[in-house]
């Protein structure tokens, strides 16, 4: 590892407008926005995938390998990415950097507190609750419906009982009622901090947060509860992009990271902007198949803050083909073209999606070790049928060398795009809330109809009524198909989308519309990771991977 | 300020060894510790008080000043301070980073999020709780007993409706159980942090530390359930001492926050070590008055670690000699010297009883405007009289030059002090437990009596079987009195001290005696300080201090 003020004095950041976080991080000063907000804008590559399977498709690798890539043959590329989440490294999955040759470090400690933004999410988040619950006790002069409060409480750990809980318990202590937990990352606090533009954008949106209902059905907000500047205070810090490097020492910009079916899930604008200024190109990534994760980058984030990517990198692998063809998990590696071949329906749809908005796309190839060449070869000029540039990545492997392919692929279709003229969203603004979901569903989905509950329905309704039809909205799916049914791979047609509830994230300014049951708090599985984790003698730390 | 790399030089820190924090914060690194280790130690100041009064008494303000005071004079000293904890910042009382012109910066970052530690403490606290709830959903191997699980879980924030929860609410969200919250200081995993002299240290302590009760009355430890690693791993970066400065430019070591009542309440045994050979004087504080605060801390922390104070610095105010002879609050700017004189016999039972740990003390009066100079010279005249050191601080209004003559007299102290050949604890380890209380009960307090209640009486039969009698008693009781009731000001005698509760925490290595309710998690007042809190435009903050 190099020292974080080598890596930044490679993108031209001055010593003084960074705030070291030990000697590998770093976050970027408000005062080096000063300095470069005039220069022109970078390239901003979004890397998305097709759906994704339990074999792995690599979009973290990807987007690691490719920044790697770019800088390898003479560009000046920084990654941006998403902060990981402390719970989920304790439960099922382990760490979220990369892996192979294409990681990012210092792996474990951004895996854990790393600059403490998590931990300011879930007391700036934890605070709000607080008051509100005080306000209650205190004479509840606002008139809250004990009944009606949609704020939960958060904390950055799997923990599976806190999901429904009655707290209030007791005498002196407050009023009795339910209440229940979230992980961090699902907290409006998260979006709102990545889609804010500078903190009196943070400000605003924090202030407009509902956190309940009157008895009248008037929503109270964070500004009402009289929480907008502590929590402002408490997020001070948080607001300014991470700086940490690949393991070949390439930037990577690192800051927030927002659940990606009730919220948008990708990183920070701040992050974008910064590295638009900084850098010639940004490698961003957005969380899960490019039917959600690059649907919101683009009708959600890009419409919020008039970003455009030059190109979007569509990662597909041989295995998540052969999966979406009808293959187990277990028998992925065996050659198989017929499987592969059906499998490419599902690559072709997200293909046709994103020719939508007007952008183009390198689907990027990643190479696994048991891939033939054959079946290589099938993708490769699949892609090349449908008039889309492709290439290999052997990023895992080779690292930066490994992705030379393919940056030459994003470089020369970015010196190509036309982005500006022919970038499109989905929907316009003023599209009625009902339409915008149909849109989604019938352009992205390809579902044959939808179907809302009588719930969803009158919510719905309410939220065009307090709040009329001008945001976007954001659906809540399962990320493995298409359809509302993880089960329908590969590319399903004459499916009815079921809508279960729709609710309002004021601050965030987008309509969460969810599909199903979702789950805000993962628990932790019969062994958890926690299990495995090691401090050894020497302060080292194993098990993270 | 000055950057902290120039305040790290003053103390001979290789930059190297320093883990930045922004600008004016560092880590410690555990490689400083192995080149410094075979120096020979600093003198050891403690600084303590009278019992505390709703008028403040200054002991922080004091304990920063003399160290201002000390370097003013040409000696190389440094603080050793308490962590101030997030939630209380948000309730009744602003931070906690001195007043005046002795006051520690950054002290915004330092009140809030700071370095992490106490968002760690958290992390590690609510794993173990998330990892025990887990073992009971996955078929509860150890046969945990539900109702006698005493791990509860923390947040650093008021929060009353939390103190009485239930968890697991709702199919597939593991055991429903009763359970609460506690604010994270009071967490035993604050407490050993503060006392683990090493990563070796700290596992062991954390792996002992009890979560449950099994059905046959066996303690299930964190070892048990298998978090101890994990843990180590989350508080990794948390067991190093903090770096800061006063405002005058002194160094000062900010590191851990336990509870000064179920905990031992001063700062990390760490912090004094690293001190101790950095500096030819550590000046340390210990939590409430000095029957609570320096008790815990000589028979502790001292008798943990065979650290010593070469001097007990012990901090009283004319207007707390007044409220101690019975002056109300509104009143003590008023000169009263009767009530003054009736009040010095709480100062002279603190005297009487540091003197039983045969250590030097220094009476260092903290001036107020408001003091006349007949008051003053009788307190200076009484501890003369007493054969006791006293000396002036206008350390508030002056800084380090108002402490000059304090310096003097502490300096001068520790030169004659022979600490070595005198100091001795209250009670040696093999004293059973009931005669360690009875010991502090009457050595300390001078109680006539003690009552158990049934249950305490149990616990303690219960906790001598299990764990033998060699660990040392750590009291929770009312700081404001010498007794376990609140309104006995001055020096009572003849009152009888109610058990209520005993308790072992086994990771810290004390038997937690309760007297009383012990409330664990602070609610918010009616009017909490977060609404006074706000963020300015060019991102400084108000309202904290």
């Amino acid at each position: 590892m190099q020292p974080i003020t080598t890596i930044a004095s490679h993108l031209g950041i001055d010593i003084n407008d960074l705030e070291p976080y030990g000697k590998y991080a770093a976050k970027l000063s408000e005062s080096l926005w000063d300095d470069i907000e005039a220069r022109d804008n970078g390239k901003l590559i979004l890397v998305t995938a097709m759906n994704p399977t339990p074999a792995g498709e690599g979009k973290t690798l990807t987007t690691i390998g490719l920044t790697q890539g770019l800088n390898r043959i003479g560009h000046k590329a920084v990654a941006a990415l998403r902060e990981p989440s402390l719970g989920p490294c304790m439960g099922m999955k382990g760490g979220a950097t990369g892996s192979g040759a294409a990681q990012i470090v210092p792996s474990d400690d951004i895996n854990l507190h790393f600059t403490g933004d998590i931990h300011a999410v879930t007391s700036a988040h934890n605070l709000a609750a607080a008051m509100l619950d005080n306000h209650l006790m205190q004479g509840n002069a606002l008139h809250i419906d004990v009944n009606r409060i949609v704020w939960k409480r958060v904390v950055d750990m799997n923990d599976r009982p806190l999901r429904r809980t009655v707290i209030g318990l007791g005498e002196g202590n407050g009023v009795v009622r339910e209440d229940g937990y979230m992980i961090t990352t699902a907290s409006e606090v998260m979006a709102v901090l990545c889609l804010a533009e500078n903190l009196q954008d943070l400000k605003k949106r924090l202030g407009r947060m509902i956190l309940a209902y009157s008895m009248t059905g008037e929503p109270i907000t964070v500004d009402q509860i009289g929480a907008t500047e502590a929590m402002s205070v408490l997020l001070r810090h948080a607001v300014k992009p991470n700086l940490v490097q690949t393991i070949e020492g390439d930037p990577v910009l690192i800051h927030g990271g927002p659940f990606a079916n009730i919220a948008h899930g990708c990183s920070s604008v701040r992050a974008t902007r910064y590295g638009l200024k900084l850098a010639d190109y940004v490698v961003t990534e957005a969380g899960f198949g490019a039917d959600l994760g690059a649907e919101k980058f683009l009708d959600i984030k890009c419409r919020q803050t008039g970003l455009m990517p030059s190109v979007v990198v569509l990662v597909a692998t041989v295995k998540a083909l052969k999966y979406n063809g009808g293959i187990k998990k277990d028998e992925l590696t065996a050659p198989n073209l017929d499987a592969l071949q059906e499998g490419l329906a599902n690559l072709r749809r997200h293909i046709e999606n994103l020719h939508k908005y007007g952008l183009p796309i390198v689907v990027a190839v990643n190479r696994f070790a048991t891939d033939t060449e054959e079946e290589l070869h099938e993708v490769i000029s699949f892609c090349r049928g449908l008039s889309c540039e492709v290439a290999l990545s052997e990023a895992w492997a080779k690292g930066g060398e490994g992705a030379r392919a393919l940056a030459e692929a994003v470089a020369q279709a970015a010196e190509c795009s036309r982005v500006e003229e022919e970038f499109r969203l989905l929907y316009p603004d003023n599209t009625p809330l009902r339409d915008k979901i149909k849109i989604v569903v019938r352009e992205i989905y390809r579902g044959a109809d939808i179907r809302f509950t009588p719930k969803a329905s009158r919510a719905l309704s309410r939220i065009e009524e307090q709040f009329g039809h001008e945001l976007p909205v954001c659906m809540a799916k399962t990320p493995y198909s298409f359809s509302d049914n993880p089960k329908l791979l590969g590319a399903p047609v004459d499916f009815v989308m079921d809508i279960s509830d729709v609710r309002i994230s004021a601050g965030a300014g987008f309509v969460v519309v969810e599909t199903g049951t979702i789950m805000t708090m993962p628990g932790l599985p019969k062994e958890p990771a926690a299990l495995r984790i090691q401090l050894h003698e020497d302060g080292t730390v194993s098990g993270l991977e």
